[in-house]
């Protein structure tokens, strides 16, 4: 143990006889100005990465009178993009949306700018004409933050992983649905008023509606599923299915049958029925066991699984939004692109020559929850698994307990029944299978009510 | 939802007009030779994925006839691993050990080969001189494999987290150390016991020194630092504890406090007493809250939390050894090199210019929990308290019990007190005021023994 420095040389002189590396800015919200903070403080540990100074060249905003925070210099704003993407090396872009960022990253490649970019609606929307832009222009294009925030996980996937065979990604990619289904689960909230609360601290946006309806997580379940798995999927190839539905009802009865509900986004690379391989990608609330990791998983948080063939299971896990973590994100990809202008070579372009069709949601396989309400009388369970024996679907447990709900038994005749409850967790079974059973199940005389239908995940 | 692909047209046309990229391996091992299945068996997807083929060109070994998996074509096997090198693209190498590995590698960057090493021992012990020659050669150096096998670990740190500012390091990086400690933990045996099952599972090797005594967790905890920290610190700056003085009566005691016993690797960037940044780096077995991640790594996974200023805290999760994963961690080390072979530039190079000094082991804060039978007597924990109060350590909790062991009561004199046992858990201290704590208690009149002392992490 000493307390000298561990090597007897010095390190490589100082980087900054290097020309600078010229970076602009598209964007200075809650993401950019961390981007601008982290920028100039790191200053001189950045330029010993990258091998030159980076150069903060001009930060592009709507109004550039509007307030701010003030570790951005007044003199870098400009509202002229346009003009700001043609004198930069490389262009960060963390506006959002698909314009006017599509036309100012294209514009940025044109100009031979590598571009680093945390949008990922863009990119589950349209990312073949960025990709096709940047390789024809031989420049990068990095998006870390687009997916899970400060984690590291495109990186791995797409350069880590790239000598393994990944056949499945499943996760929590969404970090305002994750604290809305905890506030439910830990203080009984309805969903409304964890949406409110969300909104009221900052974690959902006024429209909560890409959170929610569960757009935001189809977009990074369509970029992972892109790089997993070499193929194209855009977000209009992902099953989505948002958390509007989730009752504090159907919270309080995943804790009595020991889950947790998550919104997951899951990728698959499975055989269809015809024999040839595909991708099944979806998006959608989900039953977790309190023994799977992905259950502690609180807040804001976001965690993600890989499953590889030669690696098997892999976890990552960070905080999967906010200002800080996502600039982290962007920082790492402006390094990365910036040594590239420094020392040559380029980062990995788009890979999607497996060209793997798309698998119809139908073909999943995945197990269901049933809550249904049923006449309280002898023969019910016998009616009910008879259809599912029907359908090919073999049950795992079923709880059967008075229903909860004021069963109106003031209006029912004395030989009336009463109403019991049932709560069905089937095995693994064909998506179409179980959809087809809950409908049969729906037409049956003695079912009152199929109260919920939500699918299990993990086991 | 559609069957097709979801592009309109073919991704770009195949890679193998390309000339082949040479591979050569050095060992066929269970690493060595998952290497090569993996080659073969996925040899068109890489293929695809470096935009050239990749192709064996032979396999070094010690002895070419020896019994091995038949994946390996005889043909391909060589004694002569000098003249191997010569030929090769990229030099993979498994061997592990200090040499004859280092002067392969030497050889084959000599010939302007990128290299791919597993081996966690030469990276720690002389990673300079392997970092220099690849910089001086101009080629690659990359090193996935050297730290928690299949986990993406190396170029997350190396690469995503190169734009913040990484504090700690802090993980389960030994799955042998884990195996064994978690089947103490399970079962209740003795570490010789625990330690004869895991060699006979093949967990553990023969000679179990590397493992038990901290030595891989060593390399590996020196590895990540350097890496994380931007600076260079080599095996021997490591402050290691091996676990081969935990009983199972220390592991039953954890369980009864809260914690399970592992083997961490630690790393700390902080300010020393002089106020100059350095690095702390050490090894030991610790107790872990059951409520932390790291309390549910079981059997032979690794997990790593890395936390950064602005990502804040990152989990890596996977399996840290096996052939399969570690082949898997190699394979996408080999897509790197030979995308860098086909489409030029080259991965990160060595970055140190932090250079910052190594920490004394006493420096290092941390907390201790303490057990020691004493005089089962009014007054004994007052003293002890002052004995700690003196030493500016504050106590967070203290547990007083009748010792289990059996306390020679019957060659007492009828007033001789008996033993009780007192479990003392500190808040966090400097490590040097701890020691010293221990070793004042130990001099205590009323103080028959000073069972065990293990420090406390991850609360």
């Amino acid at each position: 143990m000493t307390a000298e420095p561990v090597s007897p040389t010095s390190p490589a002189p100082g980087a900054t006889d290097r020309p600078a590396v010229r970076v602009a800015l598209l964007g200075c919200g809650v993401v950019g100005s961390e981007v601008v903070r982290l920028l100039t403080t790191q200053a001189s540990d950045l330029a010993a990465r990258v091998g030159a100074p980076l150069e903060l060249v001009g930060v592009a905003v709507r109004d550039v009178d509007a307030p701010r925070d003030p570790v951005v210099d007044r003199a870098l704003l400009t509202a002229d993009a346009e003009a700001l993407v043609a004198k930069a090396d490389v262009v960060v872009e963390v506006v959002g949306g698909i314009e006017p960022a599509r036309g100012l990253l294209l514009r940025a490649i044109e100009h031979g700018a590598a571009v680093v970019t945390a949008n990922k609606a863009l990119l589950a929307e349209d990312g073949p004409t960025l990709y096709q832009a940047a390789d024809a222009a031989a420049v990068d294009l990095y998006f870390e933050a687009a997916v899970a925030g400060a984690i590291p996980l495109v990186r791995p996937v797409r350069e880590s992983l790239t000598g393994d065979r990944v056949h499945r990604v499943l996760g929590i990619v969404n970090g305002t649905t994750n604290y809305v289904l905890d506030r439910m689960a830990t203080d009984g909230l309805e969903l409304a008023d964890a949406v409110a609360e969300a909104q009221a601290l900052g974690y959902a946006e006024a429209d909560p509606t890409a959170d929610v309806e569960g757009f935001d997580a189809a977009a990074k379940a369509a970029i992972l599923a892109s790089l997993a798995f070499h193929t194209r999927v855009s977000i209009d190839d992902v099953d989505r299915q948002g958390i509007m539905q989730i009752t504090a009802d159907d919270v309080a009865w995943a804790a009595r049958t020991g889950h947790v509900i998550k919104l997951l986004a899951i990728a698959d690379r499975r055989t269809g029925e015809d024999g040839a391989e595909g991708v099944q990608v979806r998006v959608h609330p989900a039953l977790v066991p309190l023994s799977h990791p992905l259950a502690g998983v609180r807040g804001a948080f976001n965690a993600v699984f890989v499953e590889a063939d030669a690696a098997g299971e892999l976890m990552f896990y960070g905080r999967g939004a906010g200002g800080a973590p996502t600039a982290s994100a962007v920082l790492g990809d402006v390094v990365s692109a910036a040594r590239h202008r420094v020392h040559g070579g380029r980062g990995p372009a788009e890979s999607w020559y497996a060209a793997l069709p798309v698998l119809p949601a139908e073909s999943a396989r995945t197990r269901y929850q049933v809550r249904l309400d049923v006449d309280d009388r002898p023969g019910v369970l016998a009616h009910v698994s008879a259809v599912l024996a029907e359908h090919g679907v073999s049950i795992e447990a079923v709880r059967q307990t008075p229903a909860d709900a004021p069963a109106e038994p003031a209006v029912e005749a004395d030989d009336a029944p009463g109403v019991a409850r049932l709560v069905i967790t089937t095995h693994e079974a064909p998506e179409a299978a179980l959809a087809a059973t809950v409908a049969a199940i729906r037409d049956l005389d003695a079912v009152r009510e199929v109260v919920s239908v939500l699918r299990v995940e993990g086991a």
